[in-house]
């Protein structure tokens, strides 16, 4: 195949519309070798992506780390087959393996995913791609402050999604010039014409009131192409949406323009393949990005202090603790990146922003864009932490559930969690945050009650695999903890035990303080209570809560979170596979919180102490 | 107070002067009562309300219910002292309940919700209040046919939020001439200034290319705020946004204009008090709305047939009984809408629309608007089904959360459940919607495994209270059940039983026919095995399981589901409150899948009937 190479310098657009053809029949050959997936989808774009290749991309297929490569992100991801062709005339992998798309095992999956080394992110849930691309891009501009360019191709469809007004306010705010958004109009989406069909202008119209310089052109036409392409990349001080009229299934006329030929297989491909011109092996030459340096990372003061706090000194909240030790972290580490969603002030992670202003980034009330910022960011190597009130993190579900397939290591914070933040209501009381961030694969979730729990976890996080979560509380809590003590991830700390214990108490955060304080209630009716912090609740420690399963019995857990998904279900997963699980009371918020002081509220959702002693009490008398 | 009574058409500019300050004094008076709370925010928009109240709003506060009322919505819920101050100025309260703000029992919480008759839905997370103003207005104009128009105020923060965005488009395309927005611009957020501070153009812009008509004047001029909404209210085929620039703390010299000043009562209320003319008694009459019929609804055709499927008969995809059924209920009851976020050919919800075209919304990919609109036309008594693919209502995590604090009845279903999908690969597949939606508030989950059982579950769900959900499956799967088969809410379906089984099989969905399988395969061992449907995940029938940990000892649970928060942590839950718990195995997806057939995924997840069936000889033998 060597001598097929074609020179990008020596590629014309002759050259260029055949490699859109065989770009087109790849596509459609992987199609149907697979019995599904995307060919219409992935013809309309051809030709976008042919010159973007042949001309525009710098990439070192076989560096896929090297820090000067362009950046590129399909967003519109069920288009698997047109970027694995695209792979393919690049060199990058065989006909053979294209033609494995979406067989078990294969890396060819129905929509990309960092199994394949030149995919920086997982697509496929539409709206994600550019908000992603507007974190990689970011960290060039802000962090990296190298050349690279990012690329990302949108469907017309996903233009829907207010992810990607999030994208491009942020994107035209920041004057990201070295990002251009490919739009793929081609009028159809999966069930019939899309909202705005070809009008072009109307897509064009809300991009640039949001900052960005538009161009639309005749997606088919290679000159035009390359020219909108070149100004892109010339064009400064703005990022450039270029917004391309196409016709889905281009070039085949069973499906061209056609509806009701989404996401299907041709019905007769081998027709497509004549009308296209038939297979050709043609191979491009991508540019070499240019010879950079990776930014030098790894330093940082390694004399400055973690926070320590008194051990029964005043209480501290654990929010307070996480943003002084993030503001520690981020002079130890110079890879520590803190994103904020409008709420620094409260969750307490502008403190970081004092000393280092140039890592702190501030996404407004965009959750969306906050966590795709730092899914983009940790594309290019550095350590996110972002942060909002952990019930504004549901807001962000679908990117974190992405992030987890895109495998990418983000550290999550969610502040005033619970019923326990008081006057505030409900709206503003995260009680799901434990069960939606379990649900995610290969997640890490932390919740500390103390202030040096807090130091210990935060500074942990960075070296979790996936994406690791911590929930922390809006009020003071009890310093019960010494500033030395560890808590390794997947731990617990076991705060009172006795060989006769006839009950575990176990709670984490705020239901810590109360299991303690029950413990002694229990004192006075004779029963001797074990308590256990269970900070770590994914993974869970499940070798204590069996040795105390099998020492007391019965266990009571406590839990500032709604009935479902948190404390109780995490424990309860560690007697499965035949272990025998002990007795229990569950207590939770069942009821809907109103407005009412924090120990009102405790007191009203039955997780405070007297409580808490009440069901160990009935418990035991079981 | 009676005699106090201004009427509308006698307030005079400098009496709706001096009603904004009231407003003022009265939040200011609320938040010091409360001791919290968010004073500044509201007597930014003081005035707006005031103009609005006095020579705008159309609403009977003794009939929340007139089918004429306008809808006025508080999107920045923070300022809620301004909406309580607003109804005692209408006389809808006291001032002795105004001044229980924030205090526990009271229907005046922190942020607003529909304790009290007059709020439509719970708002406090922003960017949510216009997506739902606009279902109302949707209502309005496509369902109701009634003049009502609705009135959103937002803050200028939330326009960072996407879902603004996704409700800028929808309104602007559906020319929602009865809907205004009135954005806040007082350019201070929480923790400092907006993105674009007092940059009244660059809203402007932004939301005139999503084709509103927009209108940018001083927040506090009486004259130009009443001019705004006269505008607004006789624009034709467009909504208008009221951009008002106002000075957030407005009239009190300790906190106007200032950073640090949100979310907190006055240091020296008194002072501001005496500063913006000391208490007030007005009150202000609203004006009637007009004498409307409501729409008639409670029709449609008796006669009409629920979907029958023969048993035994050829394989049926929940998904499409569920389209089938939708499209039935809408000839059964007028009163049924159905909203797609653009892949209602794959839910098939799309069946609905052939006869019902009126009653079938297309949102195109915003799922965040989908569930606001749902929740929106719920305002007004329409019964919604909204859903989409069950992975992408991740998106609206938020708004669900919300809609629970809304006590919005609304009906989500999610269809591409779990790995069986297949060769789309893990972007499309739900394996964290059971989670998600067990953990919200007050919610019913319901996981159909025939089409029979699915046609009665879709009919059930307009009965029942709260948000409820249904899962459904891609594939096709054999018709087990008899078409006049009952599975009421909160039941479950014993499918094998014998007094001498050893071991319960629990599955639901998909896995129910592995678990009918398993069960047979176990037969070859000298293994009777339980076998239970578990259609209902919430609530959960307690009983029956209980009955089978009593007869069993031993279950196996398989999911098509991560292992947290799903069907597993639902049976699990039956067990709290000290009831023994059995030994159990479960079965769920712990690896990230990858592309393959929807068997293999099942294979490769574990949960097949093999792996049931091997879980269960295991435990068996213990």
């Amino acid at each position: 195949m060597k001598d097929t190479i074609t020179h990008a310098s020596a590629m014309s657009d002759t050259d260029i519309v055949e490699l859109g053809q065989q770009l087109r029949v790849d596509s459609v050959r992987a199609a149907a070798a697979a019995g599904s997936g995307h060919p219409t989808s992935s013809m309309s774009a051809a030709d976008l992506m042919a010159v973007l290749l042949a001309r525009h991309l710098h990439y070192d297929f076989d560096r896929p780390d090297h820090p000067g490569n362009d950046h590129l992100i399909l967003s519109k991801g069920h288009a698997s087959p047109l970027l694995y062709s695209a792979y393919k005339a690049a060199g990058a992998i065989s006909d053979e393996e294209l033609l494995t798309f979406r067989k078990l095992g294969s890396r060819m999956e129905g929509h990309p995913t960092p199994r394949l080394p030149w995919v920086d992110v997982a697509t496929g849930s539409l709206g994600q791609g550019l908000p992603v691309g507007v974190g990689v891009a970011l960290a060039g501009s802000r962090l990296d402050h190298l050349p690279y360019r990012t690329w990302v191709i949108c469907g017309d469809s996903e233009m829907a999604e207010g992810s990607v007004w999030e994208a491009f306010e942020h994107a035209g705010i920041e004057g990201l010039d070295h990002l251009t958004v490919i739009i793929d109009v081609n009028r159809l989406g999966q069930r019939g014409p899309t909202r705005h069909g070809w009008d072009l202008d109307a897509y064009a119209r809300r991009i640039r009131a949001f900052g960005w310089h538009t161009v639309e052109i005749d997606g088919h036409d290679i000159a035009a192409i390359d020219e909108a392409m070149t100004t892109a990349a010339t064009t400064r001080g703005a990022p450039t949406a270029i917004i391309a009229r196409t016709r889905k299934g281009r070039g085949a006329s069973e499906v061209e323009d056609r509806e009701g030929k989404h996401g299907k297989p041709l019905s007769d491909p081998d027709a497509a393949i004549r009308e296209l011109g038939g297979v050709r092996d043609l191979r491009v030459h991508v540019q070499s990005p240019p010879d950079v340096e990776p930014p030098a990372r790894g330093g940082g003061d390694p004399h400055t202090a973690l926070p320590r706090y008194e051990t029964g000194g005043d209480p501290v909240a654990t929010r307070t603790a996480f943003g002084e030790t993030l503001a520690a972290l981020g002079s130890l580490h110079d890879d520590v990146v803190v994103l904020d969603g409008e709420v620094g002030d409260s969750t307490k992670a502008q403190l970081f922003s004092a000393d280092h202003p140039e890592r702190y980034i501030e996404c407004y009330i965009a959750e969306q864009q906050m966590i795709a910022t730092a899914v983009g960011v940790g594309v290019r190597g550095w350590t996110a932490y972002a942060s909002t009130f952990a019930a504004f993190l549901t807001r962000a579900h679908d990117f974190l559930r992405m992030a987890a397939i895109s495998r990418s290591a983000i550290n999550v914070v969610g502040t005033h969690a619970g019923v326990s933040i008081g006057e505030d209501g409900p709206s503003q009381m995260a009680l799901e945050d434990l069960a939606m961030m379990r649900a995610i694969h290969a997640t890490t979730v932390l919740y500390p009650c103390d202030a040096n729990q807090t130091v210990q976890l935060v500074t942990a996080m960075a070296d979790q695999p996936g994406i690791t979560y911590l929930r922390a509380t809006r009020g003071d809590s009890p310093v019960i903890y010494g500033p030395g003590d560890a808590f390794p991830v997947g731990g617990s700390k076991v705060l009172r035990s006795h060989p006769d214990d006839q009950v575990t108490l176990i709670g984490a955060g705020v239901t810590v303080h109360e299991a303690l304080a029950a413990a002694d209630q229990l004192v006075a009716d004779g029963i001797r209570a074990r308590v256990i912090d269970l900070y770590s609740v994914k993974p869970v420690d499940t070798q204590t809560l069996r040795t105390a399963a099998a020492d007391t019995g019965r266990f009571v857990i406590a839990e500032d979170h709604h009935p479902e998904g948190g404390l109780a279900d995490a424990v309860m997963g560690s007697f499965g596979n035949g272990h025998p699980t002990p007795l229990h009371t569950r207590l939770a918020v069942h009821t809907m919180p109103g407005s009412a002081t924090p120990a009102e509220q405790l007191d009203a959702a039955g997780i405070d102490a007297s409580a808490i002693a009440a069901a160990a009490r009935k418990l035991v008398a079981t």
